[in-house]
């Protein structure tokens, strides 16, 4: 299989210039690549990053120590990120020469000290294990997503934990899916639909369940944009129609009090965070 | 609404005796929260996670002090991690009792030495912004993969960046879903059927686009387990049944030489980035 290579290349700024950070770890290598991004959108300089996952005995140790070092280029030595659980793996990654940023063992001593114990060095445990009931309500509630995706299916309505309402495009699949794949969360969404501003009603398969109802709102000008990329120059991603649409939206979703926020200027990360929020969900595991 | 408490007290290790830990961040503290479950992972203890986000403003980081040395029972004091960038908002939280650790300025500081730049203390800068032609990647790839999820469309299947192919239920929509939604990689998933197995070829609408099936195999005796729950009882879900299709996709995988691998074991999270690995794709922002 060929590697889609403009890819790459256009998103990852690799110009020879750009500093190398690497995202060592003995899993995946999310979590620190996440935090790595966060720490690094604080400085204004291009990266180039390259994740080295799974690095979880010592030969692996030591081809990503070699790659590493072969990646420097003198003036501007790598930046290592990395969680190694493993002592003996750390110590053969930290012979790189680069400036290393050692995500667990940074704070796993203050936390040792605080806790009165010492870390297991276990790798592997940061992410659900696939047997964990952790793991299975995910799944669960991934499967009860899609099933109930865009008012397909009103089966099952009382075991969703949310309902999402909004008009079409304003967000709500995509926070849906996200709900449940990282929370848990089973998630239902519903559009409300140019019929139900005709009626000036709710859906009514969504009655019985009012109080778990929760609006996604959106810009008239933002949502036209995003309407006309599907279908251009079409009454439904009018400016005119998306005005209406968005206005009977946000006053039924007032009248019937409930609560709702706009997606407009917020990532998915964000919209499912304030949802959480609002409905005291943001405590689960 | 009310909130579903069941939950939050059974996932959340809820006891007088459990440690506090906040995450506190001035975004949704996503990212935070990932860290601080693999550090805390290593260590044999009950924690009762509580995720402050958006603190991003002097009185909300009183309030967080506050909430934080109002839980404070003495003998055990909470464990704070946070990522505040502005630092007089990490100095107001910083009075607060707690073992503090702060997974912004702990790396910045010397990050700022090895670049020999200030960091710019912008809050929000770590997650794509909705602008931004990364976040539209993201959502084109979740759309793209609902409408290809189980075989449902062959509609532009040429812009698939990966086709998943594999029997029902060995997980290929959940891995679809996160990799669109994650990593922006818009996903085809084809499930192989016994009608496959008896004309012992791949569904026709794939050859075209060999160069990018990659297949999911998984134990039949965990398959079963998995198909039970949704069809007790059935052949489908049998263990001879389950034997015969994981056999026969695995042989006809082998033979068409198409790489795949088993997540019978594997998180979702595992098998997306072994995927991404093996594609390679996972240079990609």
């Amino acid at each position: 299989m060929t590697a889609p290579c403009h890819k790459i290349m256009s998103a990852n700024n690799d110009s020879p210039e750009s500093r190398p950070v690497y995202i060592v770890s003995d899993g995946t290598g999310i979590t620190a690549e996440a935090l790595a991004r966060s720490v690094l959108s604080q400085f204004d300089v291009e990266f180039r990053k390259i994740r080295l996952p799974f690095i979880d005995n010592a030969e692996k140790a030591r081809e990503a120590r070699e790659r590493i070092d072969a990646d420097n280029k003198g003036e501007k030595r790598p930046i290592v990120f990395s969680t190694l659980v493993k002592p003996e793996l750390a110590a053969i990654l930290r012979q790189a020469n680069a400036l290393h940023l050692d995500l667990i063992q940074t704070f796993a001593e203050p936390l040792s000290k605080e806790l009165g114990m010492l870390s297991t060095h276990e790798i592997g445990r940061s992410h659900q294990s696939p047997q964990s009931s952790g793991y299975k309500n995910r799944i669960d509630a991934i499967n009860f997503t899609i099933e109930h995706d865009d008012g397909q299916s009103h089966r099952n309505l009382a075991a969703a934990d949310v309902i999402l309402i909004g008009v079409s495009r304003s967000g709500k699949t995509p926070t849906s899916l996200y709900l449940a794949l990282q929370q848990g969360i089973k998630v239902a969404n519903y559009p409300l639909i140019p019929e139900d501003f005709e009626r000036n009603a709710l859906p009514s398969a969504l009655l019985p369940f009012k109080g778990k109802l929760f609006g996604l709102s959106i810009s008239p000008e933002r949502l036209s944009e995003i309407r006309n990329e599907r279908l251009p120059n079409s009454y439904y991603a009018s400016l005119e129609n998306c005005r209406h649409e968005v206005a009977q939206a946000e006053a039924m979703m007032r009248r019937e009090e409930i609560p709702w926020l706009s997606s407009t200027t917020k990532s998915i990360e964000e919209i499912s965070t304030a949802i959480l929020h609002e409905i005291g969900l943001d405590q689960r595991e």
